[in-house]
């Protein structure tokens, strides 16, 4: 059988990475997939919560499924919501949030590379 | 700015490929933006339309964000909905239809990565 696995069916675990707040992920498709170059990670932010802030050697790139947010990038909050793509750049400080009290579950997609720029796995791929 | 682009307000060119039926694309993030690894299209098929039956030597990671259609994948059709990820293996015939008469659009997004594996820019990247 093709892998073809839904989102919304894929048990999530917890993000346990310092400075995430009510965050959990699945990786859809990834290295235990034999994706080759890339893994498409699914997430979901609970109202309140935050990805952590950091920066890393390798690039996201986004999709937000559902609900809206903000993205810290370039030294600034910019609004997200669903449709939206983003690319966060290698080494650029970013933040994926979302408000308290928002309605809608906040999701959305992050495909990294397998491979950090400097060589070595890319975590959750 | 950082690059935020939404996908229902990118403008999507016909898809040109022998084999395409009712199929339109926009490189929502690519070679353009300076995407270093993959590139994340967003692909559009009306009703009765479908992408062409083929093979190439690199991978797609596809996540449908509305509708339902199928995908030819390892010799069989395969229904596919909203939700749905699909990793579609180098070399491997594929192809995505969406029936006659379906009352939802069918979109999802296509990740390749920019260079193919025997070398040479990716079509589309």
């Amino acid at each position: 059988m093709p892998q073809i696995r839904n989102i919304y069916d894929t048990p999530m675990n917890p993000v346990e990475f310092d400075g995430t707040k009510g965050a959990s992920m699945a990786v859809m498709i990834g290295r235990e997939h034999n994706a080759p170059h890339f893994a498409l990670r699914s997430i979901a932010v609970e109202p309140g919560g935050h990805t952590p802030k950091h920066q890393h050697d390798y690039e996201h790139e986004v999709f937000v499924v559902s609900g809206a947010g903000s993205v810290f990038l370039e030294g600034d909050e910019h609004p997200i919501k669903a449709g939206d793509t983003v690319l966060v750049r290698a080494n650029e400080l970013h933040q994926f949030a979302v408000p308290d009290g928002a309605s809608e579950p906040f999701r959305f997609l992050c495909i990294v590379p397998i491979e950090q720029n400097c060589g070595g796995d890319v975590p959750g791929s």
